[in-house]
């Protein structure tokens, strides 16, 4: 055990421990999760360690050894993968000072260990002095969290993309086969399941498009502005060096602010990424209740269409198999527009020079990211890519369809095709049938306003470039 | 009364009213709101039955003189500014359609008296097959929809605008007005009103970005899809006429999406526009906090700045003023973050062809335009432009605060500056003069880390062009 | 034009209009919505004034004269219906001051009319010193807007109750009209529209306990509290009988809470109404998913069911019918889960001795109550009071529904069921009679086992007594 | 490596775990989350398991030795706290179909490994014959659900009822600390200590009895409705047993709902729980904010109370020392109204006979609860127990504080005291002073009405008792 101190008080902390006693307080004072701060805050965080410790050192106020000694630190523990020794609690209070802390005793710790290998008297490396110089927890918390939410949302625009690819397929496979439409859930005109997956594919090419601003959004940091965004306690030469200097280290594409007092109190980028995944998941739970709805069944629903199947479905009914990857993907959406409202409340409580709740803003929106991003993977591997049409059924649902008749209408007018659909319901004919038989029309014009083509109005479908101009969002 | 008819049977409507028949059902089956349909979206839809009626007329299938009656009747709507006609309840069923058959009905009657004026006999025009020719409710009713959106969002950029000048102006006239910032209600090192204010101003930028964004987006609209999106019914000649035409009668530009049956179906734009306002809702909340926060007093409170006074406070407290107009925005900013959630679950709700919920979307949307646009003008002419600061307190403040000593953190450890401010603390004294005392650093270099230029880090702050780069998102 | 004085200044007011100063700036300073405070508070507010009227001159320290001519004035305002001197808008900051003066006000300058009927000179009526004597806004501004929720709380329960009734007398009507049942939206085993209307009686029972019990708690009121809680200002006489007269002028039962400070400050109450009308939003968005999936069609739907026809339902689509009553329920029902959310937030946001934002809390708990009522009335009146079922097609459909075969489970075991139903769905054959055709169990047990009162289980229906005892929430 | 079978096809089971093809398809189905199925739900399950066994022996349909070795399996696995078995992710599709059969393979596995002990030969039990017996997911998994709410329920009350005994303990410790009042956050007449830290207390009771009636709610279990809640294969014998024995497993008291159609296919009871913490959650926000307040500071805050410090505030400001308690407990908060809204959603989203969204809502609900007892309890001990009021401070501030004149209004009127409050805060003398000095009202009556006695109304305290009376919630 060695004793630690700080302007509390002093407490024992283990001492084969990596971590002190602003890490020790912070693990006592906020037992709410097991959950521990999210490895991609830790690593992103490193990262800044080892920017700050280079351009301190550029900047002359830290000197080379220690400087070296603290991006070894960063370095090793980044590599080993080894995250055992930071335990502070996902929810905590403190505005992400614990979280800093955490991290500045890790790597001032195993720095003087590496100092002191091979029987070397160890150097003195000081958390707060020396691995958090020129630093505040209010630049550097908001600015590892956002390249945290960066990194997680790559997987998940690459998941997107893949729902969208596999979508053009669909659409593509089944280009032709016609379908009844439905609005308000009864039957409407026709149309087809090309242009069916392909509405869905151009609807998620917009959400791919808002978090690909949002990721824009994201990239700008507040890093230098220190303790309030006025950057007390670093030099020009250091804001000079760091941002880029972690631009290197982390492979991302990092701006500072222009106004760092705003950067450091507003909390709009969370709300940013957070309400373009709240749309990602509206839709993405409209599609999972259309899918639901179009493969209810087998007998007794719309039976259209067929999802792969990927578990006995009821542990009393034999036989029956249920939708559960949509089901699934609707609850990941209710998550996530659940965590928009989390965040929102969050970002709205900031006060004064500083917002104290981004540690649940973090959490949040890190997990809605991660899991849209495996809700995504498994719809579509486990789902929308297995999914075969009922074509015939589907053709013959049309055939029956009185409402198709509404080509009539401009030609008959719209009270009289009201009654002549009224009598193909009444009578159960079709009303191409009544049509021909009450010689209204010349025969080949009806069957041409009957034909799959004119129904479904195929002319009109825009052409793939058109569709990706529309991705504007 | 004369009879009218429709699929479902008769009814009387009075003889001497523009509607019809399913007016009127409406009215009956919708008695959830006294509020009418938005007159913005009233005054849209007859831009586009104008619009119709031309396209038509282009493509042959309307004759010249239908065309020119539809187009007076609308004229004179337009310009009469009365709207009593219009009696569907803004809270409605059936995805729009009374709406637009609201309109249909007023204008085919209006233009059947316009044709009878002077003794003429009456030109039969229909609702459905002249004025709502080569339309459905499902492509008229959202365009119309993002056009009142769209003439809705105007005055409320030119607001949001007109706070960031203001705020751009509180931030030169107190530039050097020294105060102490505040992290977690904490004192923390100093800031100055000028960076505060700027600050603001900065955010709210931002604010009008994302609107910016979200009104390209709501520009991209379905008409031309008709029923579902196949353009059933819809002549090529009219599709390349009609959104041309409407961009001329309503001095907007709208864009035909590139895949009308996504557009049609999929309600991902009013999450956009909503979500875009529920950011500005929450950044006008914390904004409004802060003043309340830094104008509490007047004696047992921060008093730092004072705020216009707008009415006495109390009925029972004499002399009592309050914080009332921040208080109200903070109100319209819980109601627009609810109605987002509306939104959203509207949203979330469409099935397959269409979402049959847009008229409560519609209803929450314009709601949350109008009253944040209010909101703001509310504020910034009745509080923030009449902001003044209480400097010499504020000042005051500065030169006792303790905390202000972080400058000597890099100087003297983070340890040692700890100690020197907790003895400042306990023994009410300035961390300065202690300094001084224990003859710890040099007095004129003491003198100038305590200067508010060090302190603020004034060459810190950023050039005006590179706040304005920062408004991204 | 009469000139009028508050700490604030001097202001011109129109000689002939009731309202003063106070009321004149609230509308200047809170243009946000054209929609004025509801007149169920000021009706409500003008009993209370009424109330403190008595209790003062019991008290002895309003004179008998002043208390007579201020009742008389509220109760010609009362009388008359005319709300037009009230003239300041819903939407308001000062938490309810305006709302409080603008009563005040109106009844000070008609109780002084009054007194000056008859030629008589003027007695001077002070809206503070007499209309608002021994009161606060803080306590008469919570008390009348718990009293107008109370108001509109009844004809929504009235509402559900209507409900409830119509679904006991569908399910009575459809007792034994057998039907699929469906889990997931995948087939299951057979139920009856007797169970399936009973099932939602029996919720909406519990809808209206948990409103019960919201009007208990919005019963009690912190009138006597004065300012803050401590009933400074109010003497013990007054708080004696201030209460009971309220309930006399009102019929309504109210109780002073126990503790003044905590009712006061705090806006729970407010949230548990608010919360058990989101319960009871989604109970009938539930239900009204549920309608519109059933009565889905006319041919390619489920097409269990048929709604009354309401309206033609399309614009281009002939012989359309939508289900547009539920439609608009579902609307009020996100409507109604939103404004929880903006009541959540608001309550929240009280701090130390008041909550500053009931103005936006009641006027979205108000809309959420009269949007229900209204809602279920056209529901009840316009819909499901006219429900009709296609019995012959539902009996048709667990005819042919291979999971019904789940009875034959205990005794084949559920492997062998499995296949059997595979069997049947295979090669369109009825479960039944491959059973009978294999010969696995014998012809009179299967006949019986398919029989629906086994299928539905008919006896394990609970009578009336136990569900009403169910409805504990 | 064992091959198992479903109706979907077979799949290789490593041969050592006790779990089944359904518990692994549902592992790789849904790879959401790393999180399992809740400990407190598989328990309950088990118990589940030994009451269905126990009431299918007695009901004759399962054989004793079965029963007693799936009882023998169940208590194995409660008593051995092992749940490697269970290896199902919290966040499923298919309406917790996996979680049971995870359930029933795992002891089905168990009991015939048990079986074979001492070299016997295996009895087979199977998961869904045996284990699953007179049993659906759809009545085990909610009633599974809804005992473990009730377990974790428990732990929260606890926290509850403390931090009402503390809040009570600070009531009585600073009965007589006079401080000033604050409402709008303005300075407003006068109150204790005693009195706000017993508005809290009493606030908290109504939290405590809202959660208790929550209780009752979650007690009705539709054990025995099977799948859709007619009874499906569950004999009356077995119907008569499960759920009393149920209670004898869990020391519970739950009871069968009288309708089980309904109790199977709605989802309001977790609406109320989820309503009622998120009173709670709006409650200990509201509470956390105040503290955060009225301990700003140390220099230009509020200052009236502190907090017991309880980290290093900053990793760059040596000394700040912040509201780290408060904060974590605001963002428990945050997430639970967020999580509200998530069950809000998936509530409203059931359809027909199963909402299959009840994963999501036990998901959120069992975090709610333990988030927010783990928040209250860290609120508890490591700030409320310890605060400590700044008696001077806020005495000498009440003695300063103009708008205390309040007391004279009834005197002088309202007008008259405005004018003296005016002059009080232009001349920075006090209000009692001036009016002393004007002899406006002997000297004796203003002593009196400025005694921290008059001022605070003492005499208006309701005493405990009523207080108690006034939870009614």
């Amino acid at each position: 055990m060695r004793i630690e101190k700080d302007c509390i008080g002093e407490m024992f902390v283990p001492d084969n421990v990596l971590y002190g006693i602003h890490s020790l307080r912070a693990k006592h004072n906020f037992p709410i999760t097991d959950e521990r701060v999210d490895h991609a805050i830790i690593q992103s965080y490193l990262q800044i360690k080892k920017a700050a410790a280079l351009a301190n050192e550029k900047a002359g106020t830290l000197d080379k050894q220690k400087s070296a000694l603290i991006i070894s630190a960063c370095n090793q523990l980044l590599f080993s993968n080894d995250y055992s020794a930071f335990i502070v609690p996902a929810i905590q209070g403190g505005a992400g000072t614990s979280t800093n802390m955490n991290v500045n005793e890790v790597v001032a710790q195993l720095a003087m260990r590496i100092s002191a290998q091979g029987g070397k008297s160890a150097t003195e490396i000081k958390p707060n002095d020396d691995v958090n110089q020129s630093q505040s927890t209010n630049d550097t918390y908001p600015t590892a969290g956002k390249m945290a939410m960066l990194k997680r949302l790559s997987p998940l625009l690459t998941s997107i993309q893949k729902l969208v690819d596999t979508l053009s397929d669909k659409a593509e496979e089944y280009q032709s086969a016609i379908k009844v439409g439905r609005t308000q859930l009864q039957d409407a005109v026709p149309t087809t399941f090309g242009k069916t997956f392909s509405a869905y594919a151009s609807m998620f090419k917009r959400d791919l498009a808002r978090l690909k601003h949002a990721e824009k959004v994201l990239s700008q940091v507040n890093l230098g502005g220190t303790a309030i965004g006025t950057g007390i306690n670093a030099t020009e030469e250091y804001e000079a060096v760091v941002v880029p200097a972690l631009n290197q280290y982390s492979h991302l594409s990092l701006h500072q602010a222009g106004n760092l007092i705003d950067a450091t109190q507003n909390s709009d980028a969370f709300v940013t990424i957070s309400g373009a995944m709240k749309s990602l998941a509206a839709d993405l739970s409209k599609f999972s209740n259309d899918l639901r709805l179009l493969s209810s069944g087998p007998q007794a629903g719309l039976n259209e269409i067929e999802l792969p199947k990927k578990a006995a479905g009821s542990s009393i009914m034999p036989g029956k198999v249920n939708p559960i990857i949509p089901e699934v993907v609707n609850q990941v959406a209710f998550e996530t527009i659940g965590n928009d409202v989390t965040v929102t409340m969050a970002a709205e409580s900031g006060q004064l020079e500083l917002n104290a709740f981004e540690p649940i803003m973090f959490k949040s929106i890190l997990t809605s990211e991660q899991h849209l991003a495996r809700a995504i993977d498994t719809l579509v591997d486990n789902c929308v890519s297995g999914i075969t049409v009922n074509t015939d059924y589907c053709r013959d649902e049309v055939e029956h369809s009185s409402i198709a008749a509404t080509v009539l209408s401009p030609l008959l007018g719209y009270e009289k095709t009201t009654a002549l659909i009224k009598e193909a319901l009444a009578t159960k004919q079709s009303a191409k049938e009544i049509v021909k038989q009450k010689e209204l029309l010349p025969d080949a014009l009806v069957d041409n306003l009957f034909s799959p083509e004119v129904l479904t109005n195929v002319s009109k479908v825009k052409d793939e470039q058109s569709v990706a101009g529309s991705t504007l969002n």
